[in-house]
């Protein structure tokens, strides 16, 4: 493929792109496919000679996209935002068209250099205490990774790094195995998958501490833990605090267990992968009180923050741990310039690295904070209003509320909510997922899309009012809302998935 | 930004790559900037309000390329390649665009299909046993990771798995802590610096064992090792077996120590990460005989074989003991289809995935078979006529010439071989980097572009003769190769540098 042709290529993927967005409204934001679709629309092997770009990008729509879930439709409401803009995916695009490897300073200093930089807006404008930002006279700051889960697999591997060196320092007869045979970590139960899986890559048990009945980690609990395992002979060594969990969004307090974890020198680390970008709002910041006692701290600005995947920002208060539990030289990777900008390789996992800041300062200057700012407050009004339709229906409850995630069932036994999202899942109109609450089942409604508006809350809601009429086989006495520009759309979008499952029982 | 604005920003940043293309050749290849150059160029905060796409577009050519080292540039000769295509910058913009997050089968069905069936196309296509394929019966199967290290990394983990398993099922006495604290592994000195760095990582020492003077790894010094260890009380369970190593390209025979290590019962795993896309060709594919003893296989298609980073091929015989190293299940992850296609969040270490197999089909059939052929059967013949332009001096000597790496030296004292590569580094027209063969120092010329030819490998020499002529201060008698377009070149480069030198230093 010469130049020229690249330039017609990627001039059709932008417009297609564009296009895609253009009609995502109107497109069932589930497949409706079956595992091993795919297996009869492509061959078994790699074609011998080279086919033209057209043919590959006309196979998008017969090949790909009958197997997408919309995660950017105005109709996702599952897990939690995964975020798509403009500026992110075109930052996204030049990175590959620079196609470098930023495995030290002298492989690309733009690469480095730029991270440091944007780490430091990104540090400042959700309110973190200086010592954590490159910009600061100490041993702190931040860098960009894949996700939550490395990043808190990475600060395990610190804090068991530092726990063996302040052992070896206080003088410990016991060996350096001896020692991380003993370690132990804390998270809550209502820590994301990640954590405990931090603690299996690790070979450090992860306890999953119960919450009280908001899902918060309360102090008491943490130190009865540390105080039962000190009593087992084990070494307590690290603490994972959520500032919003996965399941309901509940904030632990990092003034209630930083104490505790100074007190008994353990290595907090704090995940607040979604709701950290909501930091930059300031009338959000108390959330976030008490991170002065963290060691190290996460949140994604590829969740909520309008940059895309992968950008997992981590700052630390010390970056030598995570050095020397990660440098290993070698000849090949020596250059003149060391120690006099951070050699971020030693940060992470991987020799090469991505240029990730890139789309992070993008999206930065193209938003500016004031835009970003509003995209936080917008999502979390219209989950307010998510929340107000469901609890003027006497039939359902609101069982949290935090940020963009309402958390709701059925009054009664659980099985009819599980039978409302079952219902509301066939008809993939919405996508919205199980969560637990208090040890209950609940339905989560999370306002993902940047492209949700009003009226999609409305065409959510009444997906839910609709699939409960037919549980109870009687209508609810609350009037349905009448919302013509929603009722319009939900009558195209059924016209639209009849004849597209038309279309595909045609071509079987 | 609307969506019309993205048309035009997209567009325009395609055109910015094009352009980039087209005057990559004119670009000394190494920036001239210091440590800390960026600090000057953009502000200290993020600004408040959001700024035109145009702005931050016009700014990559003042921020950013003036910290960039071309890794596409022709006269880039320094690691392994990078691998950076039209049809991978595409699929890189396109799965950014669709903005979906690979966490699950149903989370975008077409993300874990499409890697299915590529990773099919692709085990096929370099020859491996049909155990390894997803396509099998068996419990084998292929999954692309991020990078090398982090595959060298989870296949450890995995092999600590199943001699954790293993030993149980055999009924020993040991506890599971006291087992994972006597696990050793082993690679050679010659292994790249990610391989000790999974060892760091899984806390499992890794001894990286003395080489014969190719750099090859003999069976009798694994045996050895493994003998001597068994002595002590340590538990061998992981064996890193390299198929081209970064220093000299060197290959470990899979057949001699593939029997040792199915005797022995360790894991066996492949790392191919440059070398592997070699198998493409036929006639390379005799290097990976004894892979039907391997374990787990990994080979980089985001080196050479066109893909843009990352995309990083990994093959295990038994997916079973990835699984369960790294199986977190949660209610929001559950959904009916388990069981009934990969789930891959298993089998690595992130939960979120990217859709990273769209750029691999998308180069796999824009090139066809024989594209990727053609590609690499050219850079190695690039790599052997630089061979033949360094052994026609008698100043020099060819150390290892191997696929497209050729490692040479001047004749005599190390010193005089690291004062041309210091000379060479430090008129930037080129960029190699230094390499050890056989304990002596050495410098590798790697042919990493895929837009090098022939004249751009006349231009290297050049470069490294014209430098061997200043430190011996003779003119070597071998007459100067003339070639017209590479004269050419040579000079516009000293020309445009010396006005970008003094264009920076007018800005200043």
């Amino acid at each position: 493929m010469d130049i020229g042709e690249f330039r017609e290529f990627g001039k059709a993927a932008v417009d297609y792109i564009a296009d895609y967005f253009e009609t995502i409204r109107n497109r069932p934001v589930l497949p409706e496919i079956k595992p091993g679709y795919m297996e009869d629309l492509i061959p078994a092997e790699a074609p011998l000679e080279g086919e033209s770009w057209k043919e590959v990008l006309e196979d998008l729509d017969r090949v790909i996209m009958p197997g997408i879930t919309h995660w950017q439709s105005p109709n996702f409401h599952a897990f939690y935002p995964t975020a798509c803009s403009f500026p992110g995916i075109v930052g996204e695009m030049l990175s590959a068209g620079f196609g470098c490897m930023g495995l030290s300073w002298i492989a690309s200093p733009a690469y480095t250099e730029l991270e440091v930089l944007t780490m430091n807006w990104l540090g400042k404008l959700i309110g973190l205490p200086e010592e954590f930002l490159n910009c600061s006279q100490g041993p702190g700051g931040g860098v960009i990774q894949g996700s939550a889960s490395e990043v808190t697999f990475i600060a395990l591997l610190a804090a068991k790094e530092k726990k063996v060196t302040d052992l070896k320092a206080q003088g410990t007869s016991l060996t350096e195995a001896e020692i991380k045979g003993k370690l132990i970590a804390y998270s809550s139960d209502q820590s994301n998958s990640s954590v405990e899986k931090a603690g299996l890559l690790g070979s450090m048990p992860m306890r999953l501490l119960p919450t009280d009945e908001s899902g918060v980690l309360r102090a008491t609990v943490l130190a009865n833990a540390i105080k039962e395992d000190r009593e087992k002979g084990l070494i307590p060594c690290y603490v994972v605090a959520n500032l919003g969990t996965t399941p309901t969004c509940a904030f632990d307090s990092l003034e209630e267990l930083g104490p505790i974890c100074q007190k008994e020198e353990l290595w907090l680390h704090v995940d607040a992968a979604y709701a950290g970008t909501a930091f930059v709002c300031p009338e959000y910041r108390y959330l976030n009180n008490g991170v002065e006692y963290a060691d190290s701290f996460n949140f994604n600005p590829h969740k909520w923050m309008l940059v895309n995947f992968d950008c997992s920002a981590m700052w630390v208060k010390n970056a030598k741990y995570l050095v020397e539990a990660f440098n290993v030289e070698r000849i090949y990777l020596k250059d003149q310039h060391k120690g006099m900008a951070p050699e971020y390789r030693h940060w992470q996992i991987s020799l090469g690295r991505r240029f990730r800041a890139l789309k992070l300062w993008f999206v930065l200057r193209i938003y500016g904070v004031e835009g970003i700012q509003k995209h936080v407050r917008h999502q979390i009004a219209l989950a307010k209003y998510f929340e107000e339709l469901v609890s003027g229906d006497d039939r359902f409850e609101v069982c949290s509320s935090s940020m963009g995630l309402i958390c709701f069932k059925l009054k009664g036994d659980d099985t009819l909510s599980e039978k409302l999202l079952e219902n509301v899942g066939k008809r993939k109109m919405i996508f919205c997922i199980a969560g637990h609450h208090n040890h209950k089942f609940c339905i989560r409604f999370a306002v993902c899309s940047r492209l949700t508006e009003r009226k999609d809350v409305i065409f959510a809601w009444n997906e839910f009012k609709e699939a409960a009429d037919e549980i109870f086989e009687v209508k609810n006495q609350t009037p349905k809302i009448i919302d013509e520009v929603s009722e319009k759309k939900m009558n195209e979008m059924r016209i639209s998935t009849r004849s597209e499952t038309m279309c595909q029982e045609k071509t079987k």
